[in-house]
């Protein structure tokens, strides 16, 4: 008889964002009239800028037309966009990553959940605690992870960073052996940044110790503030022990368009072996490349005209952030993010745990959120709304919250 | 210091088709002049039909006002996909599958690369020989292969079917272990069909032993005679035993678009472990959804001008199957397929290595075939052509191969 990877029986319950959906759910069924505001999932709610819609139009045409139609992309994306980024993302920061060294993919989830893949069965992976929860879940499913431990809610083979309040949800180097280091900055879900010089201690750290930096940049383009790097490759020596991983979900409102890309730079090896070739060689056997439509969307995101657009639709969305984190600290909340990044990072009042709040914000404000324990064990306490929303949502959800 | 996966290190060489679209642009490179045809890899030419190019306008659109715009899609595909998929391919052919059977993915390449994540880390796998080079791959990169050896072109824990003319290209029922077994039909690359007798007997093989098939159909659509089963759910007791995997690429032209499918029935389970359910979580970990708009050019494909326009296009394409296939009879080769696949897979003249042919071809007619061997050890000495170029195309190249 055939057997089934066990692994998968240690994940805890459900995907948590597919938990939130079934009690929302649930909520609206038993209570129809209920209007629900939703700053739980970090979807968006903008619609795709029109330089972008032209652009996607344009290719459709393509497609329809025998001279111009396009069959299998290049698996690692094609030239025309993966040179753009390169230019505009990269060189144009000082960081000296080239075309080749740039991944087309479908989205920053696929990349973080299959890179784990290029290091060995035995490696011990370091995640900030509260966490993305794909970069555990599909280490998990590796069977990386060691047992679940229902009583501390951690692996026993994983190293956790707790980030909270304490330490400035800043994570502190590991103590012990760490491999592979997740990353994400402007941090999902505190919503709090990480300045250029504590990145270079990271960056110092892991090429001292032989570890792989896994540097998620999903939220690059909310920085508002100087000296809050946009990518790692600004800190000296990242290139020989970094990959970073760029999302269009936020940048340009892509979450049902489908784009990321990962940077692998030529240096990054162990012995030989290239993690750059590596991965050309995982794409090219276990992926079929991004639409062409979508990568022309990405291209149009580049233009000046669609530049222009999208930096228009994240500040709608960070006068939302700046409206929900200065609203919720007028209400006596502690609260923070906000400012680098589309999140806002609430303690829950009175020490109520993570998701009684949740059920109680849904029930008294019909708003919906994420409780902070779903992304780990350290962010009890604590709960996640997003900027995501239109600014007249903002309004509410903040009025609602008030007269609770 | 980190260490790699070091499986990565036994795959011979590169991706097959990058190897050939390398060998390709070098002689291109030396030989300016030269006008290719390419018969090779297995990518169409006709554009999107105009039904599903009209789709895709209204889907662009929607994405572009915010009443209509789609953030994040279901990670298992939006019910209007997901439903008329089960309607048309499944229940309308007999077949009890329902919507929430149905994984929407980017495409079968992907599914047939992760697919095997489900399974225990020291399952044996089964392929048949030759073979579409995505299953052995993505189980070697997973550590199931055991070591390669390049006397028998075989890794050592892989069981190879040899598929040969003397068994009629149809595998042979396993005698050893064989806990996953990959069947591909109508098959890539000896473009062979399987009757539904001889598919019966294979389901009931895996139900008996307790085997799981991974049954990929991504050729269906090409199946022009009676008798041969379109899904392996027409074999009694395949749901409890059988996962297929379907593709839009072949189907409707979306090599470049980017759309599949995974049925995974709720009755195939190991002990309490439900597949269906664990398709579910790794999908909902790892994968983000296939963008809205390409959903749409799916659903467009079941629409009635959309089916007749497609329909129209798979009869083209079986228009130069026939006439490769009986062209190269009438000069004198033995060749097999493109009755029921728009592959034509034919026996190297005086028993030439299949890459010696490949060079050959190229320089003496600049046609681009692939080259049996590189689908498996059992594929030398055989060649494979596609139909997919244009109907001019196929006949100068049936011309060019005549005047050798």
């Amino acid at each position: 008889m055939f057997r089934v990877n066990e692994n998968f029986a240690k994940l805890p319950g459900s995907y948590l964002f597919a938990t939130i959906a079934k009690k929302v759910a649930e909520y609206k069924e038993a209570h129809p009239e209920s209007e629900i505001i939703r700053l739980g999932i970090g979807d968006v709610t903008q619609p795709i800028a029109p330089a972008i819609i032209e652009a996607m139009h344009k290719a459709v045409d393509e497609m329809g037309r025998a001279e111009t139609f396009r069959g299998y992309a290049p698996e690692q994306g094609y030239d025309f966009l993966r040179e753009v980024i390169a230019k505009n993302d990269f060189q144009a920061r000082g960081c000296d990553i080239s075309a080749d060294e740039i991944f087309v993919s479908d989205g920053a989830k696929c990349d973080s959940g299959n890179i784990q893949e290029l290091f060995s069965a035995d490696s011990v992976i370091a995640v900030c605690d509260p966490v993305y929860p794909v970069y555990v879940d599909s280490n998990v499913m590796a069977g990386r992870s060691g047992q679940y431990n229902a009583e501390s809610g951690r692996f026993d083979r994983i190293v956790y960073m707790p980030c909270r309040e304490e330490n400035g949800f800043l994570p502190e180097l590991p103590k012990e052996r760490a491999d592979i280091i997740y990353l994400c900055f402007p941090n999902n879900p505190t919503g709090e940044a990480i300045g250029k010089e504590e990145l270079q201690k990271w960056v110092d750290y892991a090429n001292e110790h032989g570890s792989v930096i896994i540097y998620d940049a999903a939220y690059e383009a909310y920085i508002s503030e100087d000296g809050i790097p946009h990518s790692i490759y600004e800190c000296e020596g990242a290139k020989t022990c970094a990959i970073e991983l760029r999302s269009f979900s936020k940048k340009a409102g892509f979450t049902g368009v489908r784009l990321g890309f990962s940077v692998i730079p030529k240096e990054l090896k162990c012995g030989d072996a290239s993690l750059n070739a590596m991965w050309f060689r995982r794409q090219g056997s276990k992926y079929n490349g991004t639409p062409y439509i979508v990568q022309r969307a990405g291209e149009a995101v580049y233009s000046p005209e669609g530049s222009r657009q999208v930096s228009e639709q994240i500040a709608r969305y960070m006068k939302n952030a700046g409206t929900i984190l200065n609203g919720l600290k007028g209400l006596g909340y502690t609260a923070y993010g906000g400012v680098n990044s589309p999140y806002i990072w609430l303690k829950t009042p009175a020490g109520m745990k993570s998701w009684d709040f949740f059920d109680f914000l849904l029930d008294k404000a019909n708003v919906v959120g994420t409780p902070g324990a779903g992304f780990g064990p350290s962010g009890e306490g604590y709960f996640r709304l997003t900027a995501f929303g239109t600014y007249e949502n903002s309004l509410k959800a903040l009025d609602r919250i008030a007269r609770i």
